[in-house]
This record gives structure tokens, sequence and C-alpha cells, in this order.
């Protein structure tokens, strides 16, 4: 049989990568980035705040024919390569991405009426103006409907879906009301490629709709229109705009139209699978399978985990989500993160010691000659808050140990050590609730390029870390999302497992846990677990007197809100 | 009647300071330093030992001669001055700095046949050899004479006497039986300006013999014969060729000798006053009385207050040192300290951001902007440990509050509040046990030249900042000190406190507390007093769990030497 390719599009914070793979291996045998023209490196900002980030649509479209076309180019300089042999199409992205569209599935942001207004563009996963939304949400879901928080670990965030619609409406309330629905990033590039010219008609992924968005499959699908319209009128009647049902990535979000396969020139009618985010179908290119726990290490860091629906907990507290079909048919997804890894090393590096990509490689030389425990030093990993097991994005760090001779480096790795101590609370609450985590299969940024980094978390977890073969598993896994939508009589493959089985791959290179550093941190590990459930936990603090970092924050608010001082 | 002079001579750790003073007015009319030439600015170290420091006594006799000649030499510029009309000589020095001596008072180092011996040389405040054995007096005296302990503060220092002389006992056992007698810096330099050739004949002070020998008058003075034969039995033997008692400053440790008349060219006879410590009699010469605590702020701080013998408390739980005619006779002296101050931002500036004196006032600048509270930021000052009120070397620092975006001058500021909060923690102990303080003022290198640390600090304690006019507090102290020992019918006073009157300012400059502010540290104050507590206090830790901050300490220390990982 003659080599068949997918092709997988990974929509980033700045750019789209599209890479073409080879069915056979995974092999990339084309790649091309096309970086975002808007705004800065693809982000807009609001010079007047800080919390608000935006994406253009345009910009995706452009990036999708640019990229594409680009990968497309570089797989022909392979003479085994041709364009009528590739079988499908996979798209990852950011996420939550939410954007309004019209009754065409036109994004506002196009229609030269809205293109001024930032409101009607995409609402970037990063981007945190609807706070207040978020904690309203949450406290109304804890008085009406507390089972909407048992799957994304008991706090709705800012960064989610309703947070960010309900914003608009608040904000900007002729672009919603002109909004015919609202479309997540994930599922609208898979939609246009397949020529939806109605939001109804757009298929949406569980993974989105799971995770963001308070779906739960067999219980009425997204939040019923009371609870919706107990937040707002307008919001309730927006319910009925969106969808009733998300899917697993088990089906085609649609075929390839006559219009993209021209741009593209691809053959009409081949498979686009459904969407997902990065971090989901980033732990299909890496091979996550029950018991492998997928971390995605770079400025802050995604632990991606499946399990088998009869394995499943209820309830894992703490945890961003467990959601059915997220990641891989057949499988619940769960997903876990740490709010800060990369960033806290660049806090330390960039911030404090005012140093460049040099002193990181210095810091870290440095750093990788002392012995566990030996600093004497002790860190939280919460400069940005904890995201997962406590889900308080206002926590703050801490450092101890410290003396007059304490150096650079020292806390470099401390920070480093307190990255991955909060990377074990994370694996002992899976393993506590059943998720079972036998190997740890890491990518990303900090992956790639830090050994020391891997050895720590390696002695820390006392579990060997892995690395993905890959270095772009999200665009390697929507690749293989098309190859299984292909389907094994096209040149694809009839499951992910089987897809997995011969497109993913791990590095040689391992890190093995050191049975002695091992017991150095179990130690560690204890002392950090006593500074975490005494600065993090609410038991012992109450109205009247909240935890010593929360009373900080207060007594910062007040200063800072004028008066005092 | 003509002017009268006094002259002060100051022995710090890198050179001796000779101040010439008006009698009058305290007006410095003539100064001179010499820099002693032995070991590394005059201190004498061991590569192989970092807790070594020894000082060569020759240093000091050479440095007399030099720094004396050279102050007197510039008041003879000033027309009004007469060499004749000198009416006495004052003596500060470092301390607990003990020298073995021969038979004739003359320090074994400056014989030919011990002076390649460090043991036999001086050893200085800052040696910390005798760890083991200041541990195992403290011990011994919890068991057999806990009274010893109470004016201590309940721990004896390897900075100190008896620690010292043990080690020597233990090191160089022949230089231990060679010394006729030890005798401090304080007591010998006064004791050579006297001509004493006997060291049965030196006067001791009570200022060192009290806080740093275990001394207690009217107790038995020094320990008993068979508490120290309990440690060794040759300490034992050594107790009779020390002293049976120890004086206030209200006599004169002797009269100028005919030869250092003649090498000073000042009259012979005129009274040489007791020495002291240059914290005490700094404190004398920044006008310390009774409600006044004198801050001497530089690396370290040392706190001295006076208290009429009749306000005394029995004791004060972790005050260094609370000892009857220390500081001025009449008057219980109180010392009580910090071990990090400038030591702390030094290690901030020059450790960790790797900067120097213009980063110093960079980040002073920077940090004077922001309000209390404005960081978000709480630190503990512990990163030399904390010599007041915890008495525990081996705590270490702790930084709590820090997010991606804190930065250096925001740390900077931290630290300078938590050395405030240390101070205010110092000062509630005094004030609860009896010890009023309306008002401080301050002294040393950072007095001089921190505006924003001395407005903090008024903000942090609730009480005005005062500074002392003099940048020479301690030669001045030595300098009224030599003029009350010449007494008022010689041109000098006939108390302390009149000497004190004409002799001691204040600057004009004062820092007062802003209310605003003294509300936003009460409240960061009682958030530090729970980490204080709680980190630093030994409630609830027992031998099986220590504190955390030992457990890190414990563990590093197994790491270090060997082993694990």
């Amino acid at each position: 049989m003659e080599p068949t390719y997918a092709l997988g599009l990974d929509y980033g914070t700045n750019s789209v990568r599209a890479v073409v793979v080879a069915c056979a291996d995974g092999r990339a045998v084309g790649t091309s980035v096309h970086d975002y023209p808007s705004g800065d490196r693809g982000v807009i900002l609001n010079p007047k705040d800080p919390h608000l980030a935006r994406q253009n649509p345009a910009d995706w479209v452009e990036g999708l024919e640019a990229a594409g076309r680009g990968a497309l180019a570089e797989a022909e300089t392979d003479p085994a390569f041709s364009r009528q042999r590739v079988v499908g199409i996979g798209v990852d992205t950011t996420g939550s991405t939410p954007l309004p569209v019209d009754e065409r599935n036109v994004p506002l942001a196009m229609d030269p009426r809205w293109a001024a207004d930032l409101a009607a563009h995409a609402w970037l996963w990063k981007d945190h103006t609807g706070a207040q939304e978020a904690a309203d949400i949450t406290a109304a879901a804890k008085e009406h409907a507390p089972q909407f928080l048992t799957p994304i670990g008991g706090t709705y965030s800012s960064e989610w879906f309703w947070s960010k619609i309900w914003k608009c409406l608040k904000v900007a309330p002729d672009v919603f009301e002109a909004a015919a629905s609202w479309v997540e990033l994930a599922d609208w590039v898979p939609s246009v490629l397949a020529g939806v010219d109605d939001p109804a008609q757009v298929v949406r992924c569980a993974c989105a709709a799971g995770h963001k968005a308070l779906y739960v499959p067999g219980a009425g699908g997204l939040p019923p229109r009371d609870f919706l319209a107990r937040l707002d009128p307008r919001l309730g009647e927006l319910r009925s705009r969106l969808y009733e049902r998300a899917f697993p990535p088990d089906r085609a979000a649609g075929l390839l139209c006559a219009v993209w396969a021209t741009k593209l020139g691809l053959p009409e009618g081949i498979p686009v699978a459904m969407g997902g985010f990065d971090a989901h179908y980033g732990a299909v290119g890496a091979g996550v399978r029950p018991g492998t726990l997928v971390k995605i290490i770079g400025t802050s860091t995604c632990d991606i985990a499946i399990a088998p629906a009869e394995g499943v907990p209820g309830e894992v507290p703490g945890i961003c989500g467990i959601v059915d079909g997220s990641v891989m048919p057949g499988y619940h997804g769960v997903e876990a993160g740490q709010s800060a890894v990369g960033d806290l090393l660049r806090w330390w590096v960039e911030a404090v010691c005012e140093g460049d990509d040099a002193l990181h490689s210095a810091l870290s030389d440095e750093a990788a000659r002392l012995r566990p425990g030996e600093s004497g030093l002790l860190a939280l990993d919460w400069n940005n808050g904890n995201r997962t097991i406590l889900v308080d994005p206002r926590l703050t760090g801490l450092l101890v140990g410290q003396t007059l001779h304490t150096g650079r480096a020292e806390v470099y790795r401390a920070l480093i050590e307190a990255t991955a101590f909060g990377a074990r609370a994370i694996v002992e609450r899976l393993v506590e609730r059943g998720v079972s985590v036998d190997r740890v299969v890491c990518c990303g940024g900090i992956a790639a390029k830090n050994d020391l980094f891997l050895q720590i978390y390696a002695d820390v977890l006392a579990r060997p870390m892995l690395v993905a073969g890959s270095p772009q598993t999200p665009a390697l896994g929507a690749a293989i999302s098309a190859a299984v939508a292909a389907g094994a009589a096209r040149g694809g493959y009839s499951s992910f497992e089987e897809a997995q089985a011969h497109m993913t791959s791990l590095k040689e290179e391992r890190f093995d846990p050191d049975p002695a550093a091992v017991g150095v941190y179990d130690e560690l590990y204890g002392m950090y677990r006593e500074l975490h459930d005494s600065f993090g936990s609410v038991r012992g603090a109450s109205a009247d007197l909240p935890t010593l970092m929360k009373r900080l924050l207060m007594l910062r608010e007040r200063v800072v809100g004028g008066g005092a001082a």
C-alpha cells in the first residue's frame, strides 16, 4: 500500500503551525508556521486593562491557508509524498477561546460593522476580564446546581466560556445581541474547513464543552436555561442558540469542502476530525494511555491523563476537569495543571536577577551540582496561584530556609523543586482517587531543554520521566485524530490506540529516579505538604480570619485602593 | 576656666580610632584612625576553618600609639587646645575578645615562643570555633547552675569568654598552660596605659564580666571553681588566676603611666577610665538614659538600654544580657540585638542581585515610593538566626507573598520591614518586662545614611526615631567616661548624666511616625508575629518533630555530611 498522510493544524497563542505527518510512523514530512499579524504577536491587548486578551479570527483564516500550504509544499519535496494521499485533517487549538458568530457562522469581528469592537473578537484563553462573572457563576452553581462543579474541580474560571460570554453581555450588549451563537475556536476551524455556514450545524467537541462550558453528557448537556437565566435572562435565551450535544473524537466534524480543498490542493471530501484543545491532542501525540500521565511543561504545566469509563472516580476534588471523551473516545479525560512552572524560573532569572537565557543556563548548571536538600531551602510554587489541587488563583509564593550565604542557583533549584512538589501533589491526588499513574511522559518547551528539571521530577515523583519523541505533540495528536477519522480502509487507523502505536514515540533519553534522592525528596515533600496545608488550606480560616496569604492580599488591596499610608 | 579635653580610644574590628573631645560640648577636635596591619584588615583567618577569627595584640599597641598621637597632633591645630589640658583617657573595644597573657601581663602572642600559634593570639569577638563548648556550657549551666543563664537570656554563646578559653584548652593545651591569666581587650588596653605588669592587678569591667563571663555581682562573681572543674579540671584551676571582682565605670582603671605619658605627650597620672564594649560606650555617647533605647544599626544591630536598679526585672527572657553597671554606674545595662540588619540588605543586593552601592541606592529610592503593605510581601529577618528574643542562631529566613510581578525593590523594602518588625519584638519584650522605651536614638552606619530605614522603623515602632549627633558615639562615650573619671574638680564631670548633658547631642533631623503607616504596620506586625511564633517557637516541637526550619537544617547537614543523593 502506498504511504498515506494526515495534516495536523495547531493553533497556538501567537501562531498557527501546520504539520504533514506520515500515517505509517508519525514522521513529519512538512512543517510551516504562520505568525498571527494582529496585535502583539497575535494577541490584541488593551493598555487600560491588563486582563484583556483578544484574537482576530481573520488571523486564523489567513494562517490556515498560509501554514497549510507551506507545510504541504515542504512535504512535496519528499518524492514519496502526494497531496492525493492526504487522508484527513485534524485541528487543535487554545481554549477556552470562544468567539461570537453571525447566522452564517461568520465571526462578528469579520463584519465591518463590528470589526472595531474588541468584544466582537475572539476571547483568547488568557483573557481574565470575566473574573467577577466567574466568581458569580461558581456561587450560583454552589447554591443551585452543585452537580456542575463536580467535573471541574469545584471552581469556575474566568478563562472559561460562560464567564466570557456573560462579560460580553455586560460590557457590549450590542455585540451580544448581534451574535447568532458563540463557537469555540476548536470547533470553529473544523467548521470552516467543512464549509459549515450555519452555527447550528457546527459540531461541538466534548473537550471544550465538558472542560469549559459545564456540559455534562446524559444530564441535559449545557446548564439548563433557568440556571443561565438566573445569571441574566439574556443568557438564558442564548441557550437555545448554542448546542444540545457535544461529541468525543470518535466521529468527524465534517468533510473538507470544495473551497478549502481548492485552496490547499487537497482532495475534497476527506474527513476533518473533531477539534480539541492543544493539551488534549498533545497528550494523544505524546502517547497518553491509561496509567500514563502526560505533562506538557512550559510557562505553566498542563497534566492530562485518561481513565477507562468504568474506572473513573465520581469526583476528584481540586482537579480541573474530568470529561468523558475529551481526549480519546472511550475514556474520560482528566485535566490538571500548575499555574507557573517555566514562569516561576523566568521570574527569578529575569525579574529578580535581571538575567537572560545565558543566566538561565548558568544557574541551571550550577543548580545541577547541588544535591537534594543541600541548599536548606524549601519553596511553594504559588507565585501565580495554585490551579490544582487547591484551585486558588490568589495564593502567593513562599521561600524558607535562606541564610546570608544563599545564592541565586540555590533558589533556582528550590523553585524547580517546588514545581516538582506541586506536580507530586497532583499525582498523589489522582492516584488516591483511582487514576493510576505508572509512568510520566513529558513534552513542551522545558521537557525539550532542561535535563535538570526532568531529573528532579523523576526523583520527586519517584517515577521514570520519559520524553515524547515529537517536538510538536499537539500537531501530531491532531494528525492522529485525522488518521483515525479517515479509518483503516483509507490508509488511516481504526482506533486512537492503534494510531498511537504506530505514530507516537519516545526519545531514547529517559530520567530514572535515583533512590537516594527519592529518599531525601520524600522528606522534603513532607515539609512542602506542611507548608501547603498550612498556607493553602482554608481549614482554620474563617470570614473573620482568612489565611495569612489572603490577609496580606486584603491589606494590599486596601492600601493600593487608596487610604492608608 | 580654660577648656579641657578627653581622649577616647575606640578599638574596632579592623582599626583603632582615637578622638580628642572637648569636655565642654563633646566636639571632636582631633581624630585619627590606624588600620591594623596583621591578617585580613586586622583579622587573622584560617582558610581551613571559617569559624576562626583572631587578632594580633601587637596591632593594638602599635595602633594605640599611632592613632593617639595622630589625634592629638590634629587637635593641636586648634589654638585653644593643649595636651596639658587632657584630663583623662577612655577606652572602648570589641568583645568578648579575650587574650592569654603571661605573669607580667604581656600577651603570649608577643612572646617569640608563642607568636606563631594562633591560639596564643587574641580570640576576636566573631571567632566561633567554640560552638560545641558554648553548647556544653549552656547544658551544664541548665543542669547545675541555672542562675547563671538568667542574666544572659538563657543561652551561652560561642562568641564569649569561657567558650574560647575552653576551646583553647582543648586545641592548644600548651598555650592554655602557659597563660598566667586571660584578659578581655576592654580591660587590657587600660591596663597597658596604666602600666599594670601583673594580671592580678588588671581592673576588670562589669561590662565584659557580666555580659560574657557569667559574672554575677554579690553572688560569688565568676562561676565557682567546682562548676568550671565540671567542664574541665584545668578550667577550675584557672579560676583563681582570673578575678574576684568586676567594676562599673564609676572608678578609674588606673592612672596614666610614665611610659605612655611620654609616648603620647600627655600628663602622667591622669585617670584611665574603666574599659567597656563599643556598643555600651556607644550608647553613652548617643545619650542613653532610662526610657531611651539606643540602637546601633549596622551590619547587625545592637540595642542598649539602661534601667534604674530598683526598676529592673529579675529576668527578661530572650534578652542577651542584663548587667549591673555595664553601661553606666547606678543602672543595669540591658543588651539585645539582631543578627543581620544591614547584612540582610547586603545579601539581597550583593549576593542575589549581584549589585553594588549604586544598586543599594536605586532600590532604596524605589522602595521609598512604595506604600506600607503595597508589595503584599512579608519576611522574617532570620537569615543569620535570631539573637533576640528567640536566641536561636540556627533560624533561617522566610519570604511570603511573592507573585510573578514581584520586583527587587519590593523585596528590598520587605527585608527592611522585617528587621523593623524584629526590632519591635525586642521593644515589646523590654516594655512588657518593665524596661521603658519612650524614645529611640539611632547610631551606626545605617542610621547615618538611610532615611527610608529610619522612617520605616518610626512607623513600625510607633515611636520617633532620633539620630545621635556624633558620627563616632563609641569614641565619644569612651571620652565621656574619661571626663567622668577626671571629675568636676579637674575640668571633667561628677557623673555620667552630667557629662552626657553637655557632651552628647542629637541631629536636628528626626523621623516621626506617620499615623496611617502605623496602622498598616500594626496589622503587618501581627502577621509577622504569627510567622515568628510558628516558625521560631519550640512550642509544638519535640525531639521527634522539631520545627520545620530545624528539620530543613538537619536534612541539609545529613546530606552535606555525605550519604544521601
